[in-house]
């Protein structure tokens, strides 16, 4: 495995392998990885010949008074385990590699960011794009995949790739869970044993909803009420939004009479912690790809 | 030469190219195409061993009450003009292959565009900046050619191109003039005969502006005022702006003490005009590239 931290040899890389005939895979993450990015390795590493993992936390996707600074950092446990994932190449550039003093470029989306996420976060998904599209350039590659976790992040993406004409096929991993369901993310170190305790209420809600939607219940309000009841009774959380919406644009909806997103996002203590669920109101909510 | 239509057929092609170990030009032009275009296409040729040609008159990058319906169109002669300069491909695409009903990605530079033309046209920047990133995912050229005539454009596509981290090398290449002295531009066609003698007063303005730079005046002021009586003084003329920046910002420059644009925006009659030229205060004002 080899660590690659400039932009110009990453490039070269990325031509010398595609003069090979080879397909290049990339799995774009900021690190601290777990069983979720070891499962979006998998994935590429079944798609492609030749993969490359990039690790970069990115500033501009962080608001102010966000958890820049704080972000885990681990790269040599990281490196340790994408090599045993056989991983071929790291991408892990210093923040001025990928961001001059001159830098003034970003990629805008103008209609998903108003959703879900982007509306406390507003200039997250701008962040996203640019660094995506810059690691597009540099890494070069056939395949992209990202995991659905980040269930808007991953639309944002697809339709950026789209409307950009990148020729990159672009693929959305289901959410990888502990056993008891808790969405894998790195933000959960962070969270005390009883804050971990309250974070299972995001899945819980979701599964719950599952439960109303299989009974027949097509109404949203209902569904999210009852999801705002079951997070509220755990100690420290804090609802950002409970949303059932359309799960290409993320408009929301008031009746699920078709497949639709349940995305939700809770503070529990001072981490902020996402999930979704599809639902589907003929066969109940589903977690399967196929489903998406 | 082949004419393709289609984004795929387009980047298959490209693969096809590059698979075969050779170098692709590129030369963006929303048609009309000439002598101007031609010296692009040129110099794309010398630089690379195959050479694309793309023809769209993007929607985005005019505002509106804009000439977007107006600009002239001339395929069939285009298509003679680049065989005849040895283009292998001309692509060519309709406005729907690029723009969806569902786009809504925009690449967007924060300083660039508030300077020259950016000030009068506030969207312009966003669409020239948004289908040249579109172009160069399509076409994925080596070396992407463009006129300094436009200059503000070139600087905003070389910056875009270092901040997205597009592995091509972008070339500006010096104006192409009349025997007169007036750059050549597509919407000179719009002129009347008396609108193209005020047309030329650009052109002279900015050679008088080299004379004082010459006889050693420094005050850009000074030069502006000396331009817009020049210009005031023809017939169905209206200045949008003279302004004398620097060459990589496009910040004004009060004090021309080192190389600097002079750069100008003229309605003559409906058209909208622009030039530049280089004053360097050492050497007096030049059009060579190699002073940029």
């Amino acid at each position: 495995m080899e660590i690659i931290s400039t932009t110009k040899k990453m490039q070269e890389h990325a031509d010398s392998v595609r003069r090979l005939g080879k397909t290049i895979g990339l799995v774009p993450t900021m690190g601290f990885l777990h069983e979720g990015h070891l499962s979006l390795m998998r994935e590429a590493r079944k798609r492609t010949e030749h993969l490359v993992v990039s690790i970069f936390v990115n500033p501009t996707q962080f608001g102010p008074g966000e958890d820049f600074d704080a972000y885990p950092r681990a790269f040599e446990r990281d490196a340790a385990r994408a090599e045993k994932e056989g991983v071929d190449v790291i991408f892990a550039p210093v923040e001025t590699e990928l961001y001059t003093k001159e830098f003034q470029t970003y990629v805008v989306l103008e209609k998903i960011p108003k959703h879900l996420c982007g509306i406390s976060r507003p200039t997250h998904f701008r962040g996203v794009a640019t660094v995506v599209a810059k690691l597009f350039n540099i890494v070069k590659p056939d395949t992209a995949v990202f995991g659905r976790k980040d269930y808007q992040q991953f639309v944002l993406i697809r339709r950026m790739a789209i409307d950009l004409n990148f020729d990159i096929e672009i693929v959305g991993f289901p959410t990888v869970r502990e056993s008891d369901g808790l969405a894998m993310s790195s933000r959960n170190s962070y969270l005390t044993p009883e804050q971990r305790r309250s974070a299972l209420s995001l899945y819980r809600s979701l599964i719950e909803g599952r439960k109303l939607v299989k009974s027949g219940i097509k109404n949203s309000s209902r569904i999210i009420d009852s999801a705002s009841k079951l997070i509220n009774s755990h100690k420290e959380t804090d609802i950002d939004y409970i949303s059932i919406c359309d799960p290409e644009t993320l408009v929301e909806m008031e009746i699920i009479d078709r497949p639709a997103i349940m995305a939700l996002a809770v503070k529990v203590g001072k981490t902020r912690l996402i999930d979704n669920m599809m639902l589907n109101p003929s066969e109940g909510m589903t977690d399967d790809p196929s489903a998406y």
